[in-house]
């Protein structure tokens, strides 16, 4: 019975201005999962760790995941899961997208992987189907091709790794929830032609940015006049902790994901540790609960561990 | 009495999906301008050429431009300028642009290039306001920096060249008239969420396919979502034309600027040359006038001929 360790990073969406387009993945957190494939043609979940998930497969995301892998391989293909949960769901750090990608990676793997990524990617995305109703892949596709990937579009799927200079990644998470659902919903249907514009610009200076590590350019381009105005509103002391954060030399940062987390982009990891002592100060004063990570970006996404 | 002669060439603004933030700068047509320097602290403008200028500086886009160069050097500074315009004005490429960022450069260099690049795009964006109605800089950036140009933001000014592989262009004018203030009226103030959201997909990967020299990326993100199911609508035989240098093997293209030229890009010249042929056949059979241009990028801008 063949059987795989792997660590299963965090990712990050939207990255401000690249609302459903752009993904990162981070070194850290990870959850960590195990697989044994068998020949039961069946799939068995067992969930561990700080943070429990559904057993039923077709409740779980790495569930429906690995169930749409195994209609494309030999019925009697069977696989046993463990997660070590660690990233916490709902974080707005990818934990949905962490348990697909990592269980379809480690059993792409036992199957010398006769998948490509793009195909991983899309058996990761009934993970986030299941999660938020809508089978997005800027969590996905950073999980499976590590750094910086641009989703250009989902219908057809073309997923983009873009190249970028060496970055850190300042998070916090404030311990209050935010259902992505929920976090979809108060966003406008239409916005301003004007803003549309305003965005487009600071996407291409991002892109232009990341790929030619050019930092200032960088954080001339981390704004976003659509997304971030309307669902900051649900993040406590969000305008103070950007203001701190710029004032400790961040190249700027916003809404991780859906959220709450929040990202810093920093060139160095001391700014991203002033950053970060800045935020969580706020944090403390006013008493809210949150987990802090200085991270950097994961450059080859779900890490097999061991193997035997 | 210094005096110099310059090309100033034709533009390409918006490149598809880029609305109002991409420009490129095109090898022909150009505009012939000679521009002498004295000391009568006034500005005379003399037009000659196929097509026939207004001479009252405050009429004239490189006559606003100029005077806004000329307000910030010492008042006894004037110019003779001589405009030998051969880019059709309406056309979509860039007509007014280019008088007033060949006259800005010229001035320019006869004042021993005191003022950035930078400095230039604000003087020309006047010549725009006084054409359009609106300070736009996706024409008078390229002509000024050459090649392919970012426009990231406008307020504050923010421009980013980006780098480009290999291209030709295949420029057909139908003789018809769309004017600038027109094409811009129709256009919805509003867009679909979901639209803007494909269109900065399609953003981000046009400028990592430009960046990277990936002609298949730059294929697939030269797609236009809003602005062009709108405008296209105001250009004969627009979807027919379209399919047709596809069929010839162009990587795409739209409409030029508010048209209603049109443009395509290719990856060598003789599918640019196959493009022409398709499109001028389909306006040969209905019988409507037009001009066409196989050509490439510009990587210089405005070109200095001669100077004594």
């Amino acid at each position: 019975m063949k059987k795989i360790t792997i660590h299963s990073p965090a990712t990050i969406a939207n990255l401000v201005c690249g609302f459903d387009i752009l993904g990162l993945c981070l070194e850290e957190p990870y959850d960590r999962m195990e697989l044994k494939m068998n020949d039961s043609g069946k799939l068995m979940i067992k969930s561990l760790g700080a943070h429990s998930l559904p057993e039923d497969p077709l409740q779980n995301t790495a569930g429906v995941a690995l169930l749409e892998l195994m209609a494309q391989v030999s019925p009697e293909t069977g696989f046993d899961l463990t997660i070590t949960k660690n990233i916490k769901p709902g974080s707005g750090l990818g934990s949905s997208a962490a348990s697909s990608t990592g269980a379809v990676v480690a059993a792409n793997h036992l199957l010398s992987n006769r998948f490509s990524r793009e195909e991983c990617v899309r058996f990761a995305m009934q993970g986030e189907k299941l999660a938020s109703g809508v089978k997005h892949a800027d969590n996905v596709s950073p999980g499976i091709y590590g750094g910086i990937t641009l989703i250009r579009s989902i219908f057809p799927l073309d997923i983009v790794p873009v190249d970028y200079p060496p970055l850190f990644v300042t998070v916090v998470h404030p311990q209050i929830e935010i259902k992505t659902s929920d976090a979809r919903q108060i966003l406008r249907q239409q916005v301003q032609l004007r803003d549309a514009i305003r965005q487009w610009g600071n996407i291409a200076g991002l892109v232009t940015g990341l790929m030619r590590g050019d930092y200032a350019l960088i954080g001339r381009s981390l704004e976003d006049v659509i997304i971030e105005p309307v669902r900051s509103i649900l993040i406590p002391h969000f305008d103070e902790i950007k203001k701190a954060a710029r004032e400790a030399g961040v190249l700027g940062g916003g809404i991780a994901g859906s959220g709450p987390s929040l990202f810093m982009l920093s060139a160095d990891r001391a700014t991203a540790a002033q950053a970060e002592e800045a935020i969580t100060a706020i944090y403390n004063r006013i008493g809210l609960e949150h987990h802090s990570y200085v991270t950097t970006i994961n450059p080859q996404g779900c890490r097999i561990i061991s193997e035997s």
